[in-house]
């Protein structure tokens, strides 16, 4: 009999698939669920005990939150990702590490086909079907609701008729949550202006007086918040997650630049992350050099758009990492963050390797390190090919 | 006998240098004080007649608010130029504006001389070398404060020997205001950790409930704001300024890199500059395609720390500024921003320009103009060249 | 009746879809053929007269020659525009000028559908499909060879069924000629290694003794030759073209990623775009400052690729033509060449602009403009922050 | 007594330095000469006797080939880095490490003051002062020459007053040879336009039949030249050089932008970089994606022009050589290139790792790996927001 591996999340999309594929298709279903942060053991039981009682073959949870952190959150960190200045990546990079745990799993089921529930608008069918074609070429793909271009209500009928017993009812706002962030999308969303309401955010805001909290950084990552070390940085998120997430931080709406070419918007939630990247990136302001912080960015930038596209087994990505690894060498220190209601603001820096050190001068009051002849020499070297331009520009009009 | 054109704010350094300029020198003293949006009308008549009463031959005040926007902060605006992604280049900005001016004054006094009262620990001495060096080489350059090495207390001494009448006392806090925002400088700047305290930014917050304001804009340019249209959009800057500063939005804490080397902090605030330069990138990333956004922002980042740097004059900008212009070419519409105690969000755009049109689709919900078998082909050839990588290097290490 | 455009090139591909769409699948053929330089009267006579046999209901001839020259050639010559460091972009840019006349074609004769001779395995078809899918949305594209997977056998094989009349034999070399270069593919070509062999060069070498020749541009564009004015530099081009080709120059092999992902390697002879690139570039090197230099190498090495891409109509293309343009302003003056055969020397420039000027000092010998102590001072601040980098690391790695 | 090191290559300036310094400062002169390849055992010999002859306390030889290919020139491989495309930075990189070494001697001896003999005119001060105010803070740097202002002829006269005995002849070019290539200076690049003549190349050309020669790449790296192996890749290089040298191959002219602003030419020889160079990218071409190929150039374009200004301790440099390492995991194979008078031609490239390989399809003749339907998608899909923009541009104009 075919196998098929299904990336399966519950909902009514994957729901179908597992009918379609094994009822229509006759194909021996092996369900798949990556957590990358979204889901508690509570959900993952019933996602498990649905996915049985749909008939699949088997079913396995793979719980990926720390491998997640360690192949793509940490370089997100690193380079201070934030696309289009706006969002930290947090479906994006989710979908890669699900799709590379569910081609891993046709590999070792020897599955003959692979499946996931993408429509044929969104970014997720590309990431999919791409991280196939690359790690597992020539198993084939099936996408039913794109291929059959399926609504919303023939998938509900369809599903009634096999006496599938499930909510169907559509939730307002779809919402997608992962360590890195959740996503909420509404009817404000499909268009080119609204704001959320208030209700639609999954975290509502329960904090209302200001707290301060230290984050530790060693070589860039995560260690400890408020002095409180643990074990890996994924575990330090969550822990800062719970501490901001009551504020309401990091809310914000994204517009961006879909893989297929489309503008999408979309709302986002993600306290830690926007606190995590904002403290990073103040941290390297005090200990980088100034052509560190300016080449960070630009290849960060880079990093960022082609992960959103799906690129992340391009080679260019593991050199890149590199480089980010390299400059996070003396990354170490604590960040000073102020929590208030919806906003936060970094207080300042310690670190051993900070370069804003009283030492060699304070900026705009004392200069211990040079004179002001150096200044006036430097002053004078630095612009003197723009000088000659314009004499010989002056000199050159004239002639005409 | 000669003359000396001298950058004249009216503080202590810059009525140090009228006297020793006059009285120790020897030079009939050109005092000139370039506005770019931070003096009001009394101040800057104050400040011709301390000018005066120090015995300075002649006095000018430029009114230079309008040509500052229009060789600066457009592209500022059009780049979304903010530095180390914090900072929107509030003084760097302003002192080259001052100093083209100077230049030009020098020119028209043929005086033999000029001078500026900076430091040898900051930025401004650097810039108003360089501009000097360049537009009026030749001209001696005379910097009493950094050649001389004073402090404070040698200046005031001085003064008071010469029986000068003006206030002594150090203000708490350093405070700079032009068009572009305004600049707070203290004892917590000085160090690498902590914030400034709420007595000591400027404005105050005085306005506690929310308010909409719509912003718009015509080729990138702010042009009305609240649909009240104004003739010059340094007019519309300061118009939106006086309602967003109330709300003490754009407050933050900037940690960057002198141009001579050390790390620097400084507070600022910056209502309306915030709020434009969100606005313009949120109307941006409805309007250009994706290539236009990566581009801008590379060439951008440039473009702002080498006018940090006070690079203004090497001809790379004009080319650059051709290239932000013509990106401007569609960012026309008008953009909608909630406005917060100490924050604002940007609710929407409206432009005929907008890209994020649902007759191609909605995003994650509908394709009209292409098919799921058009983003499988788009799949398997965008991932062709990485998918090839993998298996060449599979049978590679399998061979080894 | 179904009207289809047909862009027509005589060969067997081409001539296979006159027959295939007139005759199997019931259009009425309007053939074109967009002259970018490769074709003289006499070739364009002949295959007008052999559309016309085939039954094409109307042949058009556009001479495109100099609208590929400003809308294209120019920009590849501003930005010094070689792909991977070796190719001229021949084939890549007049591909794009030819589906842009076609489109316009489809457009005046209201045809319900395009057609072009692409296989499945190169860069044309996406180049073709994607400016028609932009210029002329809606409008069918036909692809017959891709779309049958047809053998240049079952060509053949068709077309003598057809009793149609051509020479059928194979070219041992493919060439493709234009106002950009040569290319050549064949055996040798299909391999990683292997050189072309000298016959199958179109152009054989004929001059063996050298030749000095200058080229004067005026803001970028090659306006004459050995002080000989051209009214337009497609001319310009085609002259030097006479000069340089005989000696052999500008032939090499270029390796490169095709759109769909594969590596391609093709023969190509280039020797006026390689003079002028190399020409112009010594040009620049001497004329504009060093950040120009930087960037144009930057953004004119994205435009080179996107261009090869087929992304010509991406709005960003614009606005780096706009950067190149502005950077030309002062690129004017004379650049003298040595041709040799095989080779060539830039043997140096003459400029008004001309930023080596003995008047600011030599490099090594003399210094006028500044002093060794401004060169001291300047040192001193130019490593002033890598300086601290150290000093702050010393000092932490013994705190360790 | 004081100490003072001096970098010394026993010509006329750092001759004039020594007896400056120990007979007109009573420094006790420590002199150090650092090989990066331009000198035999016999030259190393005659300076270090000339040295001790002018009564330096200690004269110290340094072979520094191995540790300037580990550190600078592997790097240059790597990123193929010619600047402005013209030249492999000879001299630059060589000036670095003569510096570094210095400082490290200097450090040995606890010396208070390092010396040496650049003009005011140069890069090399720059280098040099730099490394030195990195390396060895708060260590007087003296420059006899350009605090002077000396003239060749005053310097002359000063040292036959002391009665030194050497050949005072001033070379009508002036040679600086290294592991990397040699440069020549002389009246000719002085000036903007000019060819050295044949005489002036240090190694004229002996070979006039062509040879192909064959270099291995271990992970970058030139392990082997026609399969013969070298235990160091130094060893390689100069090997190679034996070979390619007497063709006369990669001769040139360099204009370049000094670091002090103006601009500079000089010719240079450089056969072995030439040929590895360009063999390395061509390796390359065939092995990395598209991206890595496209980033490499990027980043080590900026390593190459940071590197030739002096910034080889900022920090960034690590970062990128990270980056470019991670680069080279897959960049191994043989490269066959034909030497010829002049001038040389990649032949082809062999390696497990090459992109192009025949199954996956040749370009422009077959696809096996995908289908034309696949093409046709990726061209919709690849052009979409390209075609939305003209679409939405057409509707906003035709409103206006």
């Amino acid at each position: 009999m075919k196998k098929v591996v299904l990336g399966f999340s519950g909902g009514l999309d994957t729901t179908y698939c597992v009918k379609y594929l094994s009822e229509d298709k006759g194909y021996e279903v092996h369900s798949i669920i990556v957590n990358t942060g979204g889901f508690d053991a509570a959900e993952l039981a019933r996602i498990e005990a649905h996915a049985y009682a749909l008939g699949v073959k088997t079913h396995t949870t793979v719980d990926a939150v720390k491998t997640y952190y360690d192949r793509m959150i940490k370089y997100l960190v690193f380079g201070n990702v934030l696309k289009n200045n706006t969002y930290p990546l947090s479906v994006s990079a989710e979908r890669l590490m699900q799709a590379l745990h569910i081609a891993e799993h046709v590999k070792t089921h020897q599955a003959n086909a692979v499946a996931h529930g993408s429509t044929g608008a969104g970014n997720d069918q590309v990431r999919f079907d791409m991280i196939f074609n690359i790690m597992i070429p020539g198993v084939e793909i099936i996408t039913p609701i794109r291929d059959l271009r399926l609504s919303r209500e023939e998938e509900i009928t369809y599903l009634k008729n096999k006496k599938v017993d499930m909510n169907f009812d559509k939730a307002a706002y779809s919402i997608n949550k992962g360590l890195w962030g959740t996503s909420v999308g509404g009817k404000e969303t499909l268009q080119s202006k609204g704001m959320l309401p208030e209700e639609a955010w999954p975290t509502q805001v329960t904090k209302t007086t200001g707290e301060e909290v230290s984050l530790t950084f060693e070589k860039g990552e995560l260690i400890a918040v408020n002095d409180e070390t643990f074990s890996h940085p994924a575990d330090a998120i969550q822990h800062l997650q719970s501490l901001a997430g009551p504020f309401g931080i990091g809310r914000d709406i994204h517009v961006g630049d879909t893989i297929i070419g489309i503008k999408g918007r979309v709302g986002f939630e993600a306290a830690a992350p926007m606190v995590i990247l904002k403290a990073h990136h103040a941290l390297e302001k005090h200990v980088l050099t100034k052509w560190q912080l300016s080449w960070k960015d630009t290849i960060a930038n880079f990093y960022g758009n082609w992960m959103h596209e799906g690129q992340i087994l391009d080679p260019v990505m593991r050199d890149i990492e590199a480089f980010l690894q390299s400059a996070q060498q003396n990354v170490s220190g604590k960040v000073f963050v102020q929590l208030m209601p919806y906003r936060f603001q970094v207080i300042g820096i310690e670190s051993k390797y900070d370069l804003m050190n009283s030492k060699f001068g304070k900026y705009g009051e004392m200069n211990n390190g040079w004179t002001g002849d150096d200044v006036r020499g430097f002053s004078k070297i630095f612009g003197n090919q723009t000088a000659m331009f314009h004499m010989v520009k002056s000199d050159a009009d004239e002639k005409d």
